[in-house]
């Protein structure tokens, strides 16, 4: 940052080894993906004159991150963030044109200019760029050939990015012409049902929202141990990208990697061929909790609180049953390792969602691995991957793969970003300098996990109850069962052993699950005397699962670049109040 | 304790709801297990006049333990601590005849007194004793009949709690004669050979041992990092009974609980009938690392320090294709859920050693769990099972049933103490007073451990070597794998990440186990600089598995009652040697 910022205008930067270059100006906001480490050289222009170099560490990680996210190639562009005034104010508004002494081309001859050879064109609220000389330059990379002829605003709405002052200070410099005003108004009223969220589903208010497009929000954390099964409105909702509209009637799930041809399933195949098998089952965003490791050290990533987290009932076919059926048997298992799924959910150039879990897991007698097509007793919703989503107890949500288009067989795991560059965890010394993404799995288990949703962290309690009822709740990957929730209210020196409950509140605790598949979480509860010396008082939590692993004390030692897997012991602090005295 | 103090003599203690009273003196030591809590009714008699009460927790808990200890019941006696001068004097000294004016008896006079109705006597270094009166008293129960007509010795010798004062003044009441000189020689020949530990294996000398009968030692935890395989000779012994020596011509293993007749399988027939399978897989015992929660408060439980854990290679018949073989099938599948082995280890009653495995576990495709038959090439050594013990990888020690005699395929958990009322963790608040064993699941896998073999705690390092090599074991249960171990010199505040080894050093490292299989430890190093401005050093690792599962930062959170599960940051404080300077 610092370094760009001796600048004063606009550097370009070209990443090494990427044939990249892309202009950039000193005030970057924080952005959303890497991918690992990345030599950069850099040259200033603008106003003040050049000044150029080279830097391997010199940049600041905000800048690389910055960069990398730009460049992180076909589907690697996580654009969360793109609710953004600017962006959508590019996309529907209606600006006054003013006189110019550029001259006006028609739709027609920006159309025209296509390719490398005739020029390339675009528009922008209605202006024309010749962007010819940038394409090289572009981070993106060829994608941005896909907008040739035409207009950036379908595109830039799908990545946040753009939606910067400096990226249309860099366009400024490339503008050669004005719309005609008829065709700005064709585009205008194109705008709107070409934003390709247009088409998300209704959300429930109650929901905090960390991201509009795509969509990321979770519930209240007070209302999530209201119900030991998450109402599905109420379902936390974690998309990468947006909601595809799929019609049931055409839906095909295509199978390949097994001997023989390539399967195709419709979505009544799924519902008539294979058992209908129903589980319990919670998913968890691997940012769970990322917010607690932000007071840390500031991480990349959406900012979640603790209910990034739900449970549900899942009913569909056995991925075991359909595989075996498509094929599968000793000669696949000697020689693939991994099951690749893609979503149908897909960014601008067509690369769709993608991740992989292990064959043993899905083939597994206990995995227990679904191809849904109800959630809760009803048609998975539009945002859960309306009409069939992976649901692989235990893992990580990320590997939950909704809309789900394709499951490919293979000896290796899913190339996509969220499978490579993402969702992995490090050391707290590792940095966006030194990460190096191979050097660690996919996560796919995740670690015990608990947190308290009432109080809430600044809650106030009455001291005249004498005591406080202290709820949550508490969840581990891999089918392994908590076993215990310890509650303190001294910092660790007593402890108050929660009551767990594995039911709807009211209703007959269910029967224990078999080892290795306890997929779904159990809510808590315990009361604790409120101590008489104190007006501020500090609640912790930690869980317990049935291999005893447990969970560390405290963040920083945990702390990663990603803020995943962030399951320290939960701390709220509430406040007593004295108002009993007022009564009397 | 303070409790019993008052008395100034013998107290008369009986255990509610289980009509048993015992006489017990001031002074207890710290001894053995437990059984729950207890109420205690008591009354002393003595020198100083009578007083009673009734205490449902006025006694300490080092007191009920020591009763719990003394009424556990069949093969509930975990008799560590049995390497006790006094017990071993009591088995083979001579002691001087002193003139007394008790009448003489013989053997065959004393013998004939083995029933309630005819008076139950017994001998001890000479002495006869009429214990009938005593009988409804005896805390272990019934067991005490085992010895009437006989010598106390042979029991005596394989239960440590009798070798203490108290105990010998309570039998002092009793005492009715002398035995016949001539009797009493005949005893004592024949006491070495009814020590049941006297046939135990010669022991490797550098191995630091925490119990001698039954035999517990581990190895120096500097060696313990010098060889990926550990040789048999220092891999960690932890017996519970002594050493049966078993013919390997006339061994049967038994197999219950499969439809049809109950299967016998000889050494042969597991060596020739299935295939040969070989793992590598670390044990490791609950205990490890207790030593650091006897600094928080002390435990009930072997001393054990960083090295109860080891890892070899195992061969032998899979459990799953000799289930197969043996009648296992859907039928069985769909009932049971349990494994239990019983071991050919027996304490004076005949109980044997046992624990059990889930069912699913047992068959599982990728469970590798063996009935073993090599331990690092070689015959299982006598200390570790001969001929045929079970090796449950990922699970704890205690599951890997040594000196295999019996299958049992069953709806129910082992009976046994060991999996009912041992290895199991507890929430630290909760004390001997309120432990209930049944709200707690047996340990089956263990959580991500990780030490520091080198350097010792409290060991030098020279200032002028600028650096200091840290060299450890990490090893997870339930076959996840270590993927990182992070080693910090300032607290916390940076961490070094620690090269991992698979394999013995200088040899290729080994191909990355499929996933749920990684049953084996991987050794670590890393080279940390020495800061400058410190005269000692703190060292502190932690290691992290593919669940993202991580060790907690501090011992007292996880501190339980036996002890187990110490899995806390370790940490190794090392003085920093100026003696550079001396040389200038």
């Amino acid at each position: 940052m610092q370094h760009l910022r001796h600048c004063q205008g606009l550097a370009r930067v070209s990443l090494i080894g990427t044939q990249r270059t892309y202009l950039v100006k000193g005030a970057a906001p924080a952005v959303t993906t890497c991918v690992g480490p990345l030599s950069v050289r850099w040259q200033s222009h603008g106003n003040h004159g050049g000044q150029s170099g080279q830097a391997h560490t010199g940049l600041s990680p905000r800048w690389r991150h910055l960069i990398a996210g730009l460049v992180a190639g076909t589907g690697a562009v996580l654009a969360y963030g793109l609710y953004n005034n600017q962006a959508e104010r590019a996309a529907t508004s209606i600006e006054p044109v003013t006189p110019s002494s550029f001259p006006i081309y028609s739709q027609n001859e920006v159309t025209k200019h296509k390719t490398l050879d005739e020029g390339v064109w675009v528009t922008y609220k209605g202006s024309v760029y010749d962007i010819t000389n940038f394409i090289s330059m572009h981070p993106g990379g060829d994608k941005i050939l896909l907008a040739a002829g035409g207009a950036l605003e379908p595109f830039w709405s799908l990545y946040a990015v753009h939606g910067q002052d400096h990226v249309l200070e860099i366009l400024s410099e490339y503008k050669v012409g004005e719309l005609s005003p008829e065709d700005r108004m064709k585009q205008l009223k194109m705008a709107d049902s070409s934003d390709p969220y247009s088409t998300d589903p209704e959300r429930h208010p109650a929901l905090h929202v960390n991201s509009l497009k795509p969509f990321n929000a979770e519930p209240p954390a007070a209302l999530l141990s209201d119900n030991y099964i998450t109402p599905n409105a109420l379902f936390f909702k974690r998309n990468h990208l947006p909601v595809p509209r799929v019609d049931p009637k055409t839906y095909k799930l295509e199978i390949e990697g097994l001997p023989g041809r390539p399967v195709s399933l419709t979505l009544n195949d799924l519902k008539t061929r294979y058992p209908k098998h129903t589980i319990t089952a919670t998913l968890q965003c691997a940012g769970n909790r990322r917010s607690e490791m932000n007071t840390v050290k500031q991480v990349k990533g959406l900012n979640w609180g603790i209910a990034a987290i739900s449970n549900a009932t899942w009913s569909g076919a056995r991925l075991r049953d359909v595989l075996l059926d498509a094929g599968y048997g000793p000669e696949v298992a000697a020689k693939a390792r991994h099951v690749q799924f893609e979503g149908l959910d897909r960014d601008v150039t067509g690369t769709t969602y993608g991740a992989s879990i292990p064959l043993v897991k899905a083939v597994s007698e206990i995995g227990d691995v679904l191809l849904a097509y109800e959630m809760n007793g009803e048609d998975i919703p539009p945002d859960h991957g309306y009409p069939v989503r992976v649901v692989v107890p235990g893992t990580v949500g990320a590997r939950n793969v909704k809309w789900l288009g394709k499951i490919v067989i293979s000896e290796e795991e899913s190339k996509s970003h969220w499978q490579q560059n993402d969702y992995k965890g490090f050391s707290p010394s590792t940095d966006w300098d030194t990460v190096d993404f191979k050097s660690a799995p996919a996560i796919q288990e995740l670690p015990i996990q608990s947190a308290i949703t009432q109080p809430a962290d600044g809650a106030t309690v009455d001291r005249s109850m004498e005591e406080v009822t202290v709820r949550g709740y508490a969840w581990s990957g891999g089918g392994r069962e908590v076993v215990r929730v310890d509650v303190t209210t001294d910092g660790g020196k007593t402890w108050h052993i929660a009551q767990l409950q594995n039911s709807e509140k009211g209703q007959e605790p269910a029967s224990s699950p078999p080892p290795g598949q306890a997929w779904a979480w159990k809510l808590w509860e315990v009361t604790v005397p409120l101590p008489t010396e104190t007006q501020e008082l500090e609640i912790m939590c930690k869980a317990v699962d049935n291999s005893y692993n447990t969970q560390p004390d405290t963040v920083a030692p945990i702390w990663n670049l990603r803020g995943v897997l962030s399951n320290a012991w939960h701390r709220v602090k509430v406040k007593i109040n004295e108002d009993n005295e007022e009564e009397e």
